[in-house]
């Protein structure tokens, strides 16, 4: 079934029935003041932090779903019916209640038609700006004159800090207040930390009434469904004092016929009067520094009907300009549509929200996790470089000196040679040896090799290079390894739910280091670095011996424990075979070109499902001896437990198509691609614009539902194994290699992106229907050899000419 | 506005109209399971832990307020019109639906009559039982035969640990199966520390569906008043894997005219075929180590009606049983409903859950407050003693070397001899001065002196008598003064908002130390104690000099600052006076009976309101130099900043009955009595039939409302207060002392109490009409000289006659 397609022309998502399987999302706004917006305008807003920031309130896992939200209610004062401008709250019925929901870069859209009466509600957060907008339209397309009253409800947190918000209810009901004053509303809140301030006001039409009091707007024993001062068609001018705040101004629009109103409602950080300082400590947060305008001057300099407009616009052209560093055009509108636009914008969501703010996400999460962290860098580098190296700087002063990393970094308040040092069952065994492929990426982008020269602090202790973080990353996993010469899987390893432990081995890391051993190698050379490329390929010859006796006869086995149990091997009855060691096996290099072959073709045999590929089968109901399972908490088919776990199904699909397998690649590609379900979603269940966490194995009973959109690894590896290793345009120091490994059946395709200040044009050409192989090169019709455009060659509107063959 | 009556005879509260101000609620069960039901069959169940063994899950401070619940939901399949066996969820109009809620002692009764067929739903743990019953009877009164569909719709957390279950969606969503078999289901999830189960059941009807599927059997975009499974008339058949579990069981009566049908749901701990052990650690928990019976067993050998009645029955008589202990006959009313059960009632609960499970209590507090605990014993050691020697020894144990004590205590988890010392300023300054109160309680009333020699270890290290205990209290409070000689405040004194911190003083802690020191020298001199006795008279004649600097000039500071700024001083415009300083002057004894009484005469002049007194005035809006004031984060009226603390409103009637001021003292009473506002719950809102923490005070616009009910240190005060100090029966270690101080306008009073295994009554009359006084006490018609019943004198049935005058 559909509920939606994509525009992208004007890189939106419009979704024409609002009642989808789950609440399809959208966010908005910056690190400074975001927030969530569902199809239903349900969401909640937080500033600088989804944790310790709430504005608007969420109530998770909520029946009703997924409110609160930006909730206007439009009332006929000359009926007493009422709706609201997003299909919920109300919930009129969809046959006599029409609905679009268009979800753009950073804004949504509400458009509905009711009783004779069209609105169309817009809500974003301006560019740098703490405070959004909730700009409605009203019109009357009918022949007679119409009396609409429209009432905002903004249910305000009591807390910046959301558990407190939520749970400690015999604190935060009584520390609110919320007062009204020439058509603002003022809501203060004293918490332990701060004093913090929030202002609503609305331009465009003069005020008739208000509450601040959330339980006398909506009224005992009723929800939002049905306010009380909605259905009475007055509010009744309460100002809270404890309890619950809201923000519900009242404005009453008399519309002649065709004639069409705008109304400006505006919710914002700080006071309605006086400027306002946060002072909460902000480390690396200059943002947050200087003082917010008061309210009333925000009002009057940004609610108006132009300036909306201007701003919008403005955002749409920023996000036009940053997704324009990478745009693509190939024989499959589904891929062009995700890459151009929705996935490209989930990977910036990711790289800003980490894992910390979504509807599943509920706040508890405000660090960053260092490996998500390093994966969630290499599909924006392109777009915002400086971004992603000061997010990659305060990963490399996260790393301690021994060479590992901190499994969690808090950007707010993290003091490099501060932290203390884990004991080492602590430490991931991944999580440093994901910066050796985030610098090469930052290097490969820019060119710049004097980044490896940068001097950074440790976490812990002392300072080096850049390329000396790298080099300790690989030493601590070299230092740290068990009796078979693998690496030890310690507190975990990418898997989170699998524990080895300082006496079992990781098969993922030892890949890990011998992909980072290989990246290592090719900055050393790249950087004239001798000795270290030296030290580089013999390490990785050490290791072979290790990795060959982890073959299991058709593919990798996953890890080892101390008394020799291997997991991931056809001798066990669960957990036989494991994606993730045969595709980092693939990957890495690490192993012969024919192991590689067969281990990936064995996880066709035994994990590709339609829906993806299954993270490991079968899935585990028994615990192991020696080996933590603790995905043996989750069904099989859940999540880690034999899920589809999306992320590390594009590592097959990078795999495959560095083994020069273009089909299955692309079958591997299109499986989990979220787009292909713009037609299936009651299958898919999730938006079909952005990837989700995990789809539901094969042995699940929601085999192919998809669960925890948005913020997952699999938005960031996906875009590199479809821009970089699919289409294969991948930046190197020496300049733009193209080599594509695409189906057969493609004819050719056209890529547009940023190259170290120009932009580039791509053109791929497949007359003879292989999957690899570069035939010719031209750049501005100037013939290369191999598949470097050379750096030197390339300048702003350049041309680079494949043909395959 | 009327919402209920007390129905003395049947011990319960009668709610007439479901739609009361708030949520007016119940407490089922005991420490191994128990719930929170709400006038709507709203609230949650929890085993052994509201934070940790969350069984239905409570979505707090929700929108629609405090559900999901214990719903059945009732359907007329000729019409397919449907109810709730509870007026909430389905909410139809209260002139079509009529309803009655019996709150009873551990159980709450739901009756119902709607479109002609009348339902009666109870809801009770019976017993020391792990499970909980829904027992509905369902009543055709009319002349036509009724096919009526129940359907049961339970929400069961995903996990036992709250905040997993509410918060942590990424996992807890993914950790959960329901399956049905022949007629029950069973919830099963693998949490990380144990495996646990719960099974629900229906007996007294077949079941002709089910779902476990939150989502399936509400349905898309729905909510609990209206799912789609009851609106269709059929369950769907779903297990659950991931997502939301619930238990829904459908059952098709068909019911002649006249006919009565008795169907029994059960929802209980376990596995519906196994017995099932809890492997989770239990520390002093005996209870919780025997396996539980299979589900299926439990509802053979339970779910009868037969069996069901005689459950009821028996906790009925358990509680009857357990309230009987004390009960009072005086001319007023109000005082003997909330005395006899519900205040009693409430005690029990606040012994029981202390400050951690209610409806703003989420479930974050798992321990037991050192304060709260010391002085939750007071009300039920007449009633419970050998569970109260146990907590007193956990408090006790819970005392460090030094003196002070551990602010919380895990009983789970406490390990005495253990446990880490705190440093000083971690300390709260009054929470060991408390045990001489505790103490002196438990030795009072079973005459026990030989309890003082029991050596108890301390939280960190050594061991003492329980004498010793008490004057390491005392010693850690007088070798921890500040420069007035007052008692350092630390880390808060009672009053949590209000931090001396270590250079500080409190005089509320100083007055308690004079009273510990008071109240020691009493249990030295009845044990023989004379060089202790010595000691305490001469401590307590050092302290008087400081006592009188404190002196305000018409009442007593609160505190001292280390630049010398006095809180509560009429020098201040903020805070000038405040209420505990002078309750506690009086209280202890430790000042003159003169300023004692121009004290409490200020308290009344400035702190008296006809809703309570107030605990301080003017409430503060500004930072005091040298003072932590958290409760700036309080608006004034509210809470610590100048609202009612019904607590310490208990100190004042005690303050005023010591003055003998019996008129002023039952003014007090009266005043915040919560059965007074029975006919204007609309100003009180909290439950009639319990104490709240607090009621906003005349500077808050919601002076009246009363706030977080139930769970307070109010409850066993009051109780103190009412029953000891106006009633004026007082165990002591000779005997009962009977010294009334009543309001003038009694005749007399009847009070029937056990003591030390006898029954007793006191009967006092009052021919003069005076408050105190006793002029002649006769024990079974023996006159006594004073007004103590001495010991050897009392037996079972013993009637002790007081005449004042």
């Amino acid at each position: 079934m559909r509920y939606g397609y994509f525009d992208d022309a004007a890189r939106e998502y419009v979704i024409t029935r609002p009642d989808t399987p789950r609440s399809w999302i959208n966010y908005l706004g910056s690190r400074l003041y975001g927030g969530i917006v569902t199809q239903n305008a349900g969401g909640y807003s937080f500033y600088r932090s989804g944790g310790t920031g709430r504005v608007l309130r969420m109530r998770f896992n909520g029946v009703p779903v997924d409110e609160p939200g930006r909730y206007l209610y439009l009332r006929d004062d000359a009926t007493g019916d009422y709706w609201s401008a997003s299909w919920q709250p109300v919930g009129k019925p969809l046959d006599e209640y029409a609905a679009r929901v268009r979800h753009g870069l950073g804004y949504s859209v509400f458009e509905a038609e009711y009783a004779g009466v069209r609105s169309e509600l817009t809500c974003f957060i301006p560019a740098g700006q703490a405070f959004e907008y909730w700009s409605l339209e009203v019109h009357n397309p009918g022949d007679r004159p119409r009396t609409i009253s429209v009432f905002s409800y903004a249910e305000l947190a009591n807390e910046w800090h959301h558990r407190q918000d939520l749970e400690n209810l015999q604190y935060s009901q009584y520390v609110v207040t919320a007062t009204y004053r020439d058509g603002m509303i003022h809501r203060r809140n004293s918490t332990r930390e701060a004093t913090s301030d929030l202002w609503f006001g609305v331009a465009g039409a003069e005020v008739v009434g208000f509450d601040t009091d959330r339980d006398a707007f909506l009224g005992p024993y009723r929800t939002q469904a049905r306010p009380l001062a909605v259905e009475r068609g007055a509010c009744s001018g309460t100002e809270t004092v404890g309890d619950n705040a809201c923000a519900s101004l009242q404005v009453r629009l008399e519309l002649a016929p065709g004639e069409r109103r705008q109304v400006i409602f505006c919710l914002g950080v700080g006071h309605p009067d006086e400027p306002w300082r946060d002072e909460r400590p902000r480390i690396g947060d200059p943002a947050g520094a200087a003082p917010l305008p008061p309210g009333r001057r925000v009002m009057a300099e940004y609610a108006t009907p132009e300036r909306v407009a201007a701003e919008l616009a403005a955002l749409r052209a920023e996000w036009a300009e940053r997704l324009g560093t990478l745009q693509v055009r190939t024989p499959d509108p589904e891929l062009n549509s995700m890459v151009n636009v929705w996935h490209a914008y989930q990977t910036h969501m990711t790289f800003s929200w980490s894992r910390g703010v979504s509807l599943v996400e509920a706040g508890d999460r405000d660090g960053l996790g260092y490996r998500d962290t390093a994966q969630d860098v290499l599909a924006v580098v392109h777009a915002i470089p400086d971004a992603v190296r000061e997010r990659l700087g305060l990963l490399l002063t996260a790393q301690t000196a021994e060479g590992g990393a901190l499994p969690l970094v808090k950007p707010l308040s993290h003091t490099p040679g501060r932290e203390p040092t884990p004991r080492l069952e602590e430490y991931r065994s991944d999580d440093a040896l994901w910066l050796p492929i985030s610098v090469a990426a930052v290097v490969g982008e820019s060119g710049d090799l004097g980044y490896l020269d940068v001097v950074l602090p440790f976490a812990d202790d002392g300072e080096a290079s850049v390329f000396d973080h790298l080099r300790r990353a690989l030493e601590f996993s070299l230092a740290h390894r068990g009796p078979n010469g693998l690496v030890q899987g310690l507190a975990a390893d990418w898997n989170d739910c699998l524990q080895f432990g300082t006496t079992g081995e990781s098969m993922f890391s030892t890949f890990l280091l011998a992909n980072g051993l290989r990246v290592v190698h090719e900055l050393a050379v790249a950087s004239g670095r001798d000795e270290a490329a030296a030290w580089c390929a013999d390490r990785l010859a050490e290791l072979e011996p290790a990795i060959d006796a982890a073959w299991d006869g058709d593919w990798f086995v996953r890890g080892v424990s101390a008394t020799g149990a291997a997991l991931g091997s056809a001798a066990a009855d669960e957990g036989r075979i494991y994606l993730e060691p045969n595709v980092w096996a693939a990957i890495s290099g690490a192993t012969s070109r024919e192991r590689a072959v067969r281990a990936m073709d064995a996880v066709h045999e035994h994990l590709a499902t339609e829906h993806g590929v299954a993270l490991c089968d079968p899935p585990h109901t028994h615990p192991m001896p020696g080996i933590g399972l603790s995905l043996l908490v989750f069904p099989p088919g859940h999540k880690e437990n034999g899920g589809i776990f999306c992320h590390a199904n594009a590592w097959a699909v990078v795999a495959e198509a560095m083994l020069g397998r273009g089909d299955r690649a692309y079958a591997y590609y299109r499986a989990y691609l979220p787009a292909r379900y713009d037609d299936d979603a009651e299958t898919h269940q999730a938006e079909p614009y952005v990837y989700a966490q995990f789809t539901h194995g094969p042995s699940s009973p929601r085999f192919g539902q998809a669960r925890n959109p948005w913020l997952t690894g699999t938005a960031s590896w996906t875009y590199v194994a479809v821009t970089q290793h699919l289409l294969g345009v991948r930046p190197e120091v020496a300049g733009l290699r193209v080599d594509p490994c695409i189906p057969t059946a493609w004819d050719g395709f056209e890529v547009v992106r940023a190259f170290r200040g120009r932009r580039v044009q791509v053109r791929v050409t497949n007359p003879h229907h292989v999957s690899r192989g570069v035939a010719a090169m031209e750049v501005d019709g100037v013939p290369v050899s191999g598949c470097v455009a050379p750096d030197a060659l390339l300048r702003d509107g350049s041309v680079v000419t494949v043909r395959l063959g």
